[in-house]
């Protein structure tokens, strides 16, 4: 009986350690993936570039509307964000979605960008942009954006 | 000594059990989910609306390029898809990555999908598709999708 009493304690002791280890992680997971996606946002608004590309996964993949896929690293340190690159832009992000995989490794988050810039002709013009991102989190706890996918909800000018 | 020997043995059995279990689940998972992959590309190809509605889980969200955010299986079954509602569409899809997170809960891919169709004047059309899927594992072993957001290489028309 003593041992049984012993085993049962230690399995137990086993047990609950493995969900509450789980449990913490997760919700640790989850602070961070918020800090991360704000980090991000909030680098985007500002139009900080190297915020923006410290984001990113060294084996990211952004695969912007109309244009060629950008893989890695390197093609995300040299691409031309529009959100940079075009006159007067404000942008503004609310994020939708967020879900975290039950690992805490993988995570995805959908924002929208409401979007306001100069056109050409010095008019304003304004878009609407669904950035879907997979996180991966990294060896420190962190999140980085892995895959970056975007489109516009408006129509096709 | 024999009670501690008799605590190891369990401890390593426990131990080698998760990994193990762990192991044959995520190898099954890569199977279902290529497979799952194949089903969705062989219905688009064959233009059958019906079975790649089946291919969606019940909280799905689409998210096509210049047109409004479709959520829930009822917006998916309503949808319009381009590649039935077009003329004389040609459909080919290639799978470029495919990710399983630790758990074996979500994944995702992106396939580009060569598109040649039959243009408003008649005229031959085509277009290079980049389909972004986050996948849900089911209850029972399967896979669907969950978020499907995709937008095109060429530029826009």
């Amino acid at each position: 009986m003593k041992q049984h009493g012993f085993l049962a304690v230690l399995v137990i002791l086993l047990g609950s350690g493995c969900t509450s280890r789980a449990e913490v992680d997760l919700a640790s997971d989850r602070a961070a993936l918020r800090d991360a996606v704000e980090s991000y946002h909030d680098a985007a608004s500002n139009k900080d570039a190297q915020s923006v590309v410290s984001m990113y996964d060294d084996e990211a993949i952004m695969i912007p509307p109309n244009a060629d896929r950008v893989e890695g690293i390197e093609g995300v340190r040299n691409y031309r964000f529009g959100f940079i690159e075009t006159a007067g832009v404000e942008l503004q992000f609310e994020t939708m979605r967020m879900k975290i995989a039950a690992g805490g490794d993988m995570a995805w988050t959908l924002a929208v960008g409401e979007v306001s810039f100069q056109q050409p002709d010095g008019e304003a013009g304004s878009d609407r942009v669904r950035d879907f991102h997979v996180w991966r989190k990294q060896d420190d706890g962190s999140w980085k954006v892995l895959v970056d996918i975007w489109n516009s909800e408006f129509p096709a000018r």
